[in-house]
């Protein structure tokens, strides 16, 4: 499938990687690909520079947003959270009539300091948007003509795309969204992955839940300590 | 031990039920017991009135909130989240120096209607603190010479106190609080339940993530059908 992985992160990083091993035709998105290319420090969350990657990675392109996001079936999102209304919206055209996941989390975002939140060991930072309203939901708005599907954001990218990882893969990935298709879709891709226990939460106001576990999965991964994976699975 | 469950609602009842069980020495607080044993109606959340279920429970005592947590080593909070801060406050000195387990949700509350929320099928309550706060620091703050720990929040209390009853027992009860012992007390209970898997999410600070999966806990809810009984694992 054609499937554009707009954002260059960690996360995306994920998911690029493990849709060219499964065979898709992956295009890549980022604001101004020849900035992304050039540059040669670490990127917000501490990752190494994207051409890096990329020299590990080769083959695959990169465009603009739009570009990105024009040509493909299915669009992953994995721009940071407080830009993502803002940069899905410049491009609602490219993202007409087709599938958008949405795994960010809405973190706040402060413009004054150098890194999107200073938060100690052990507190969570805190979200921009939550109980009332979720990003999925804003995003959702925003964005009318696409079907948007909220997935993935209850866990670390690098274990979503490798469920079997944790636990022989016997954990619980949700899915929220307006759309039955779009929503199979991802539970096809999920599939793919390699995920058996896929929960269907209903339409985009369970986007609240799956964000706000964000606290959640946070004090979790605190207290199992830095760098072990988890998982959780919905027991029934 | 000598244990006071403060509320008579149903999350409470089923901790009396099952303290009583295990052979504790259970007393109930509520606001005003001669009020409580005299009304004849459904209560808030529509459970019988407190009363009748008593005559199905008898030789459980009913004090004031205040006698109840005097004469107890470890105190239950069943007491709405909405009214605890205030309520709690308000007998400081008979919890000073005791363990108290607060399991309450801080759904928001509106005096103009009679229900705490008016809120359709598939969408949760929204909390009224949440993200930078939590019910269980505000209390823990109201309280400074308590021992504070949340727990029993991330599910209902009828499987709580019955954690067999699903998936064979095999899921995950979270605890949080500044007190390594008070903590260990409440893991101590936890394990008479049935509990095999109780992880400590650190600091008070964590009660952020447990109330805030309210949304999540509902979201899967309504996913899994009404009725539906359900606990968390977290597979690692």
């Amino acid at each position: 499938m054609k499937i554009a992985v707009l954002g260059t992160g960690g996360g995306a990083r994920c998911h690029i990687a493990k849709l060219a091993e499964l065979g898709h035709d992956v295009i890549v998105g980022t604001r101004d690909p020849e900035a992304t290319l050039a540059r040669t420090g670490p990127d917000m969350m501490q990752n190494p520079p994207y051409g890096q990657w990329l020299a590990d990675h080769p083959g695959i392109p990169l465009a603009t947003f739009g570009d990105a996001a024009a040509g493909a079936e299915l669009v992953i999102n994995g721009i940071d959270g407080h830009n993502a209304v803002r940069a899905l919206a410049a491009i609602a055209g490219d993202l007409a009539g087709k599938t958008l996941i949405d795994y960010a989390v809405p973190y706040l975002y402060n413009p004054d300091i150098e890194r999107p939140w200073p938060t100690p060991w052990g507190v969570n930072p805190i979200l921009g948007v939550c109980d009332s309203d979720s990003l999925g939901e804003q995003i959702q708005r925003a964005l009318p003509d696409t079907k948007v599907v909220k997935a993935f954001v209850t866990q670390e990218q690098a274990t979503v795309v490798d469920p079997r990882s944790i636990g022989g893969g016997d954990h619980t990935m949700f899915v929220a969204g307006q759309d039955a298709d779009a929503k199979q879709t991802v539970t096809d891709l999920l599939t793919s992955y390699g995920w058996t226990d896929i929960l269907d939460l209903g339409d985009m106001v369970a986007a609240r839940g799956m964000e706000m576990y964000a606290h959640m999965h946070g004090a979790i991964g605190f207290a199992l300590g830095f760098g072990t994976h988890f998982g959780v699975k919905v027991v029934r």
